[in-house]
C-alpha cells in the first residue's frame, strides 16, 4: 500500500502535467538574467501580488533570509511572533546572514496584534537596537495555519508606516490564506515592501521560491542571493513547473482544507487528544493527552502507512495536500477512529 | 545645593583615596602584557572568583560580548532571561559580534529556573542553531536587583554540564549578590565557565570590566579584545582603581542595600506608586499609578535635584552607590514624602 | 543565424539525452534526505574523488562558501591567489558568510607554489588572523585554463598538512584539469579536505554543484546549507542531468580543449593581439592591442553572432564548451581572420 | 640601567606633568555624555583637524574598525595598501566587524597613487563587492614612517569625490607628518570623510584614541562604538592626558625626528646592514645582511638594554620616541657601532 504523507505539503511530487510543462521549457543562463521561463514567473507572480519584481530562489529560506538582509543592517532588530518559521526553523539565520536582533512577539497563534508590534519598537536609544523590520507568516505555521485578514494586515502596516519600518510576509502558505479568506492577492503589494511566496508547499512544485517586491528592493535582493550562492543557472525547468503551480493549484487549496476539517472533526472525537487547534487551512495542529507519548502515536501511524509529525511535546501536526487523495484522506480517518481505545477494547 | 543621582551606580566618582592610588600606579604597555598593575589586577579577581586568569576591558559590554564570542560560533544560540543585560542593553551585540541566536527565559524578576533553561536548548535538527551558552545575570538588574544564590546556580550548572553546554556569568553587579547572600566567590568558579565583574558600578572606580576563566579561554578572550578594539596600553592608573575597590568597597555595599530598602519603605507608603519590586540589594524598581507620568515624576525629582531612570512605561529606577551619601538620602527621602497628594494639599 | 555563445561554458543546455534522464528521474523530498536521485548523484561524486560524502547546492558560489564556512570561524584568514574565483567573484562571500580575512598570493597564472603558499601563513601573534584554510582553483579561471598537476597539489598539500591548515579545491573546472592531465580524480581525496565541483559548466547540466568530503565535514555543511538557504526539496530532476553528466560528458571536454587550442592560434597570428595565454584547456583569454578597445572588439564579434567577454581592460575571454559545435567553430575562426587589418584592406 | 625600549612609541609613560593633569581632570560618566573633560577633548581634535565631532575611544584598532563599519556595510569593498595597520595588524577586523572584502593596492612604502586606487575600484557587476571606502595611513608605519603630502591626499580624495566613495585617515602618528611636512591639520578636515588620531603613540599619552568626522558620523560611531564594547565612564582622567598631550607634546615629535636620523646614518655606514629605508619621520626599518639572523641581532641588543621589534624576515624596526632621552640614544649609537665586525675584530 501507498504511504501517505501528512509531515508536510513539501512533500509532494509533480504531477504529469506539471512534469510536461517542466521539460517543455525554455531555458538560459539565469546569472546574466537570460532564462525566459524564469523571467516570465518572477514577473508573474510579482504582478499576481500587485508588486514590481520577483526573484526566483531555491527555497523559502533563502527568500526570507535575503529579504531580512535587504531590509537591515547589522545592529538593527527584527519584529516577528516567537512562532514564527524566520525564527524557529531557519538555523539562527537572522543573526547569521544579517546580524541583527529579534523582538520576539507572543502573538495568539503566530499572529501579533498592531497594539503588540508598537510595543515592541524600541526607543531612540544608544543601548538597543534600532527597529528596522516586521516580518508576518501567513499562514502562520506554528499557530496551526491561522491566517491574517486583509483588515489585520493593514492595521500593521499603519504602524510600521508611522514608525518608518519596513514590511516583509512569509508567504510560504499565502496561498492558502488567500483560498481561505477569498481575498485579493493584488491588495497584499500595497501594505508589504517584500513577500516571499513558495511554489513547493501546497503549489506541489518541486523546487523554489519567490522574494517580490520594487525594482531596487530586487535589485539589492539579486545582490545578496549571489553571495549566498542561490544565483543558478538553466533554472528554468523548475520555473515552469511554478508558473502550471500558479496558473492551476491555487483553487484545488479549498480541497486540502476540506480534508484538514476532516481530520478536525475525527480528532476532536478522539478520547487520546487533549484538543485541536481549530483548522482554518490546511494545518492540522494538535496535543495528545496521556494516553499516547507523541512519539508512539506518531509511530502507531507509521505502522498504518501514514506519516506525521512530532510537533513539540505531545504535539502532532498534520498537513494536507494536493498528494492526498481522497482514498488516503479515508484511510487516516479510519485509522484514526481505530486508535480510539473504546473501539480497540470492544 | 549637590546633584543626588540615583540613576545608575555608574556615576561615582573615585574617593580621594582610590585617586592616590591610581595615581601611584606602575604601568607599562598591556599590549604587551606589561602593564603591572593591570597584570595584578588581573590575577586578583580571578583567584577571588577560583579562575585561573582574568582579562581587564574598558566595560561590562565588551567583557560579555568577548566571553558569548569566546563560547559560540555563528549559528548557534544562547538562553538567557529576556530582561537579561547581553540581550536589552548591549545594542544587539550578541548578533552582531556572535552571529548567535538567542532563545530568551521568561524568568522570575530575571532569574531562570534549571527546567526553564532545559526546556529551551534546542534539541539537534538542522532546522534549529545547537544551543552553546547559558548565560545568567546575578544581580538582575531589571529583576529590580534579585539575585541567585548557589544553590540556585549550582542546579543550573548541573544542566549546562549535563548538556555539554557553557554558562557564563554577567557578574556586574556580583558582589552586590555577594553581600546580600554572604556567599563566598571562590565557590563561583565550580560552576561558571566564565565570569564578568564590573569594577565601575557598586565598586566605585571610574572604568573598566574583567572577564575571568581558564587560561586558554583567556588567551582565545585577549584575541578577540584585539580584534573590538579593547586592547589598551598603560591602562595601570584604571586597574589601580580596580585594585583599590576590591580592597575596599566591596563590605560597604551592605549600606547601598540598607539605603534601598530605606527607600523602599518611603515608596510602599506613597500614594503615586503602584507597586515596588521587593528590594533585596542597591536596586529600587517601582510601578507609577496614574498620579504622575513616569517623564513628570523624574522631572518632579529633578526639580529637588535628585536624578532618577525612566525605566519602561511608568517605571522608575532608583540605584544607590557610594556617591549617595546619608544626607543625601534623608533628602529624597523627604522629598518622595512630599509629593503625597495629602501632604500636598494640607 | 544561430548565436555562438563564448563567454563562459556556464550557457549550455541539456542535450536530448540528458533531458529524457532528467524527466525520468525519481525524486522525494531532499530536506529529508529522501531524494533518491540526490543521494545517488552525492554518492557518486564523493566516491569519483575519493572521498566519503557529498553535498548537492544550487551552485558553485554556494558549495565554495559553505566550505570556507566549515573550515573557519570569524577572525581567522583564508589563503588563495589573487586571481581565485573565491576571492574575485562571490561578491565578497569570504568576508560577509565566513567573517574571515584572506591572505592573497601573486601566483602564476593563478597557480600558487608551495613556498609562496607557506610564506602567507600567520605566525601566533594576536595581531594576526590565525591562518586556517587554503583553496586552489583548479582549473584556474583568470589564469586563462591553467591547471594544478597532482604533485603540484601533493606539495601544496604537505604545506598544509605540517601547518595544521585545511586545504580546498574549487573545482569548477576540475574535469578539465584531469582530462588535460589524464589523472585520476580518486587521487584529489588524499589531498583535499573538501572538493567543489560544477555540473553546470563543461558537464553541461542546467543546475549544480557538489560539495564533498567527509562524512562530519558535509554533515557540519548540510546545516549551513540550510542556513543560507540553499535545502531544496525534489531536486532530482537536476540531479538526475548530474548523473548523466558524470556518466557522458566528461570524456568529450577533449574535444572543447582541441577547439580552444584552434582559436589560439588563429588569434597568434592576429594582427589586432599583443598576445594569448598559451591554452592548456577550454580558455582562452588575450590581450587586444590598440587597434581595438576591448568593449568594440566584442561588439564586432556580436555583430557576427558571435558573444565573448570582456575580461579587463584590453582583455577578452573565450570558453568552448560542448553547444560550441564545429560548425560554429568554423564560422568564429573564420570572423576572428577577417578582423584583420590587412585582410580587410585587401 | 635602563633598558632603552626602541620597539613602538606606544610603550612612552606619562610625564610628571601630565600625570599631574590628570589626576585633576574633572570626570563624569561618559555613556551619558556626561565627563567634562572627554568633551573637551573631542571637540578640541575635532576643531584641530576641521572636523564637527569626536568620539574617545579606548584604542586606534577601535577607532578605525568603527570608521570602517560606519562607512561600509557587509558584501562591500575597502581599499588599502597591502601594508595597511587595518589590514595587517587588527586580527582580521575588516572582516570580522565590517564582514567587508579588501582590495590591496601595492604601493610604493605604504603610499597609493591615485592611480592604483582609482584601478582597485570595482565595476558595478554582481559579482563585486562595491567599493564604499578608502583608507589611507600617515605616516605609513609599515613603509618606515613615510607620510602622504597634502597634495597626495588631495588627488586621492578627488578620486574618491568622483566615486561617491568615503575617504578615512588612520591617523595614529598623523602628527608626526604633520611636524615633517610642517602642513595644517585644519586642511585634513577638507579631504577625509572620517580620521583616527592616536593619542597613545608619539604623544605619550598613557591610554586613547579619537575617531573625528561629521555629526551624524560620529552619532553613527558611537552606537557602534558601544556594540563594541568601547563606552567606558569616568575616562576624563585618560583624556586629560590627550589634552595635556596635544598642548606640549606635538612640537617636540621633530626631537624624535633628528635621533631617528641619526640613527639611520648609524645604520646605513654598518657592515650587517643590506639597507636602511630612508628616515622620514620617528620609524626607522632596516634589513640585516647575512652576518646577522633578526632574532639574534634584536637578542644582541637585548644584551646591551636595548629593546628593539623584528619586522619579518631580516628586517628590524626602531622607533624613537619621549621616553628615549639624548643619553639613550647615543648609548644605541654606540652599540649599533660596536656590533660592526671589523670594530669588533680589532
Amino acid at each position: 500500500m501507498n504511504i501517505t504523507d501528512l509531515r508536510s505539503d513539501t512533500v509532494t511530487r509533480p504531477t504529469p502535467d506539471m512534469l510536461q510543462a517542466m521539460f517543455a521549457a525554455q531555458v538560459g543562463d539565469d546569472v546574466y538574467q537570460e532564462d525566459p521561463t524564469i523571467n516570465a514567473l518572477e514577473q508573474k507572480a510579482a504582478a499576481l501580488f500587485g508588486l514590481e519584481a520577483g526573484l526566483f530562489c531555491p527555497s523559502g529560506t533563502m527568500t526570507n533570509q535575503i529579504a531580512i538582509k535587504a531590509h537591515t543592517e547589522p545592529m538593527t532588530e527584527v519584529i516577528c511572533d516567537i512562532t514564527a518559521h524566520i525564527y524557529q526553523y531557519e538555523g539562527g539565520g537572522i543573526m547569521f546572514n544579517s546580524g541583527a536582533s529579534v523582538a520576539l512577539v507572543h502573538g495568539e497563534r503566530g499572529k501579533m496584534t498592531p497594539a503588540q508590534v508598537e510595543a515592541h519598537i524600541r526607543p531612540d536609544n544608544i543601548h538597543y537596537p534600532p527597529t528596522r523590520l516586521v516580518a508576518l507568516e501567513n499562514t502562520c505555521n506554528k499557530g496551526g495555519g491561522s491566517y491574517y485578514t486583509l483588515a489585520e494586515i493593514a492595521a500593521i502596516s499603519e504602524v510600521c508606516k508611522r514608525h518608518g519600518i519596513a514590511l516583509h510576509l512569509d508567504g510560504a502558505r499565502v496561498f492558502n490564506a488567500l483560498i481561505a479568506s477569498g481575498e485579493n492577492p493584488q491588495e497584499y503589494g500595497k501594505y508589504f515592501d517584500s513577500i516571499s511566496i513558495c511554489l513547493s508547499k501546497g503549489l506541489g512544485a518541486p523546487v523554489g521560491s519567490l522574494l517580490l517586491g520594487k525594482q531596487d528592493f530586487i535589485k539589492k535582493s539579486r545582490r545578496i542571493r549571489k553571495v549566498l550562492g542561490g544565483g543558478i543557472r538553466q533554472g528554468g525547468y523548475l520555473a515552469a513547473a511554478g508558473i502550471y503551480a500558479l496558473d492551476h493549484h491555487v483553487e484545488r487549496l479549498a480541497e486540502d482544507h476540506a480534508k484538514a476539517k476532516q481530520l478536525e472533526t475525527v480528532l476532536n472525537e478522539a478520547d487520546y487528544v487533549e484538543f485541536v487547534l481549530p483548522v482554518q487551512t490546511n494545518i492540522v495542529i494538535f496535543k495528545l493527552n496521556d494516553r499516547y507519548k507523541d512519539a508512539d502515536f506518531v509511530a502507531a501511524l507509521a505502522e498504518n502507512n501514514i506519516r506525521a509529525s512530532s510537533f513539540g511535546p505531545q504535539m502532532v501536526r498534520f498537513v494536507t495536500h494536493l498528494d492526498v487523495s481522497d482514498e488516503m484522506l479515508q484511510h487516516v480517518l479510519q485509522v484514526l477512529h481505530t486508535l480510539n481505545k473504546k473501539q480497540v477494547e470492544v
